[in-house]
């Protein structure tokens, strides 16, 4: 496996960043999350005049073996109708993204389907038609896992090359809350049934049956020593190449926008690979999957937003990222004390 | 007094809106606040074809007779230092607002100087150089607060004739959170410890200080029967002209961005005169001050944002305003299930 060479924040500048964020005209601490931001994104770039430069979103689509299975409310078909939704521009994701500006990629990790359209928003980085069902086998095999994490680089390089230094994380996949719960229970070691919600929309009935397929895989194929084997074992194709992608982001010191439930139980196989990869995160939304609070729990981690979204798609990025800016924005623009005149 | 004919919602376009919403390619519900906020936004529109116009931040300042008794950390000079760092552009409040393409206003309401400077985003509207100190006498008399109603009236004609649909109300002057408490306390029924902070950021002593002088302040003319006496007699001049403003801004079907604390205080007063205004009223931020909650809680509303800012300004409006874009950009652009050929 590639290894990951994270640098440390700069840690050099973080006495001249605070000092530059207290003198602007503002009471200390007066703007809150915003001020940890600003802190974060120089610490990042090392440099007291930070920019946002590019910035992109990454949608990874994959179908799960498990859909099939009575886990989800929605058909498995959806993952590659809503694929060429957001490639024909009609998702909530393309609407966040013009708003901003902000350039959407979606990135075909694994849907069954094959898609003829060689759209410009468009990646193939397909490593099969879905994975295993994990209630018969492993979801894919290591070799799949490295495949992954390597597309995943690919996809950092390609952006990174556009001159991207911000990238949020998003995802598409029927049946992938169903990945995360695991991920998220094994990792953080907490029951499965802590760890597993509503998905997109399944009901009481349809949950508890969600938290016994889920078991009944655990107890099969859960005893497990590594991140990569939970990966291998109960992850999807979407999941392991944005792990791989937000590691690769990371050596090339960008700011990765982390979305909700799915994109972190990304994170947390990203995490436990380098933990170093979570001084340059940010974490957009709270979702509304039950699991979410324990993977912010086991990473210490506050999200900016907690619009009650529970779409993914990225979403949460797109709409956080304006906070980014403002961020930024009070940094470099925002007048000092001595500069304006006011007293102190 | 002005009477204020706020026109309800337009219910008979609810349930088409309300379809509308559902059809969007996502489970039903998904983009959360968003959707009540796309909602609320068609109603005040009485469209399904919403858009925001002209987006404008008024920032009203004025100065409070009791700054100078102990209750504010920074000294009143501030107020009209920080007036001119609104119109030389180096506020927090000026960056957001240039990001988001919005239109600023500073409004004299009685600051304590004078300005020579017409520049373009100043609004001269004054009362007064400050308001009484309410320790020894009312802050201002009825009539005052009948000419602050009608410049909040003058400044939304302004706006109004500008094309502004959506307005975030916003402030500075030292002191005002006192005035903000003892409004709370008054209007909500709850004792005035329970509504005071410490505002831009006095210390443990410091509040205790607050308290005990507000408490004095209540316990000498705080025998109050409606909210035009109470605005009268602990109020300030920006209060009262926001107030004023916001229920005209109602009257014209703007949308109205309610900032924190001191602004809700404001509204408070508004709903209490016409509680249709509420039906307008967007509340964009959590405060860190403690009375904030007990005003959300009366209002019974929920901020969209929550970044532990203390700042006033407007600043949690301008924040807010991109998200309310995404609602009406969501409801006017999404692409519909069958129109994308999605599965419901």
């Amino acid at each position: 496996m590639k290894s990951y060479s994270i640098q440390p924040l700069n840690e050099n500048v973080r006495r001249e960043l605070q000092q530059k964020i207290d003198y602007k005209t503002k009471p200390i601490g007066a703007l809150g999350k915003l001020e940890e931001l600003a802190l974060q994104v120089g610490l990042i770039q090392g440099t007291e005049t930070p920019e946002l430069r590019h910035p992109h979103v990454l949608v990874f689509a994959a179908d799960h073996g498990i859909a099939n299975s009575g886990v989800s409310a929605y058909p498995q078909e959806v993952t590659w109708q809503m694929v060429q939704n957001f490639l024909n521009g009609g998702a909530a994701i393309n609407v966040f993204c013009n708003q901003h500006q902000i350039q959407l990629y979606v990135i075909d990790a694994g849907v069954n389907y094959t898609f003829n359209n060689y759209h410009s928003r468009f990646i193939n980085a397909k490593i099969g038609y879905g994975t295993q069902n994990f209630l018969e086998q492993p979801a894919m095999t290591l070799a799949q896992v490295y495949q992954c994490l390597q597309k995943g680089n690919e996809v950092i390089e390609l952006i990174s090359k556009q001159g991207c230094n911000i990238v949020g994380f998003g995802e598409m996949g029927i049946g992938n809350t169903s990945s995360a719960s695991l991920i998220t229970s094994l990792i953080c070691e907490r029951p499965i049934a802590e760890c597993t919600g509503k998905g997109t929309g399944i009901d009481e009935a349809g949950l508890i049956r969600k938290i016994a397929i889920l078991e009944k895989a655990l107890n099969q194929l859960g005893k497990l020593s590594n991140s990569l084997d939970i990966l291998a074992t109960f992850g999807g194709f979407e999941i392991a190449q944005m792990a791989g992608a937000m590691l690769a982001a990371a050596e090339k010191k960008m700011i990765l926008l982390i979305d909700g439930f799915i994109s972190t139980a990304a994170f947390l196989i990203a995490h436990s690979i380098n933990p170093l990869v979570k001084e340059y995160a940010v974490f957009c939304h709270q979702s509304e999957e039950m699991g979410h609070q324990i993977q912010l729990d086991y990473l210490q981690v506050e999200p900016l937003l907690h619009l009650h979204l529970r779409l993914g798609e990225g979403t949460g990025t797109a709409l956080a990222y304006p906070l980014v800016q403002s961020a930024v924005g009070f940094f470099t623009e925002m007048a000092s004390f001595e500069s304006a005149g006011v007293s102190k």
